[in-house]
């Protein structure tokens, strides 16, 4: 968790996760699915960044930011264990269209750089608790449309 | 899934289930956590054995059945593809208490017999959409009480 | 499961799941990241179904089936206890890649007719135990090449 | 984390966690399946901050620390975005049996105190690859033994 100065200062929000047991599979590796999880923490963090609160935005403004398009290309596998860092940023924000980019990182360690495990891509709308689409809430939205263009791409 | 008199000959519900590759970890057997998963869908088998409709007792009857209490017993490991039975019974009905109780099993195959693998109880309550307490709506309860003396205790 | 004679004549796999309750999100509906564990599903009963042992090729021929890529549109949201159909097929092969797509359905009930969910395909290679990328042994390969042109594109 | 004096200290080690969207379920809640793997994340924090390399201890001594048992009891439900706290210490270390205990709390806020959410109990013995049960590598065995009266057994 950042400040909207650093949010803005760095492009991009930061969140880190410490790899779990129950996230990897027989290949001892990560299961692919969690990729699609940590994105989700680094969309939650982000938006805590710019100083939102989606929690509120949920239960106060009877708005749900529902995922309609989700993308990811593996790099290479994180392991049990390893300090994972998932960078966020926006990519795009269209009418009711929210997207987000990801990029998912092995945290450098003594013995080694940081290195791109996974890149990837969320498309939004926003519903409501009946999934209707519906705007987004006004303050939001223009939270968002002004964040856009000071933000790196993460492409 | 059976009808009640199924059910009510056999002494217990049976669900059958194919391991999953998410649900195995880097031991290369399934995640210990996902017993719990598995009891669920047993659970869930149970009560439309028993000709009720969980679905519609969370929707109309704004009653959820809350886990308050389980445990697992793990005997021996299952692996990705297994075919994995779960036998489901009643383990007592008190006041607003249910207990289920729960026994895991390797399917029988043209190698091997069938072998348990985990055994397993949980305790739940009933609560309203507040997550507040509340009675069993009456013919859910009737059913249950009806039931219990009818069924296996798989112990 | 069904049969190889099954499969051609369908042009593609099919996989039944009920929604577990473990799958939901405090949306209300089925949490995205599950999908792509539904996609997997359904991959291997289509390998199943292709008459081959996706355990036996990682166990025997130290060959896993690793994905690179993977993506997600979701047309409509799945809810607890629904029946699920994973539909899949083969979208590639080409050399050491092997494209999988998919359609994730809501099964007709009494009420209503089929209706999809959810769309989406996933990019593998082939690696060791040791996640290094090689060939796909032969007869695997071989047997893929072969149904392609057979096969539904499920585009 | 933190170093053996603290853990010393303090009597048991904690974990943070935020609760994850992903972790919830239709009720509202985090799934009571999910303490299970909270309980493993304080598990791993608990036997770093002791010093020791779980990572290690099963890739270099081939041993592995299998749930033999797990019980939980819920007391209140955790919720999306809360932070949590997972409190781990060691229960018993008897032949080559372990036991672990856990509390976990929603940490406390501005507006509200600490609470306790769910205890636990997982029980566990050592196990090689092939899953056959052996005696804890004697540093690992010699740490827990030195460890366990210096602890606050978490009742």
């Amino acid at each position: 968790m950042a400040s909207l100065e650093e949010l803005l200062a760095r492009g991009y929000s930061e969140s880190r996760i410490r790899v779990r047991y129950a996230e990897t599979d027989q290949m001892g590796v990560v299961y692919h699915a969690n990729y699609l999880v940590w994105f989700e923490v680094g969309r939650v963090d982000f938006i805590r960044d710019m100083g939102l609160d989606y929690k509120a935005m949920e239960k106060e403004d009877n708005a749900m930011i529902a995922v309609i398009e989700a993308s990811a290309r593996y790099k290479a596998p994180a392991r049990y264990d390893d300090e994972i860092l998932v960078r966020t940023s926006l990519a795009g924000v269209r009418g009711t269209i929210v997207r987000f980019r990801y990029a998912v990182l092995r945290a450098a360690t003594s013995a080694s750089d940081e290195q791109l495990l996974c890149e990837g891509e969320t498309t939004h709308i926003v519903v409501n608790r009946e999934m209707k689409k519906r705007d987004m809430p006004q303050h939001y939205a223009d939270r968002f449309r002004a964040l856009l263009p000071r933000l790196t791409k993460l492409e």
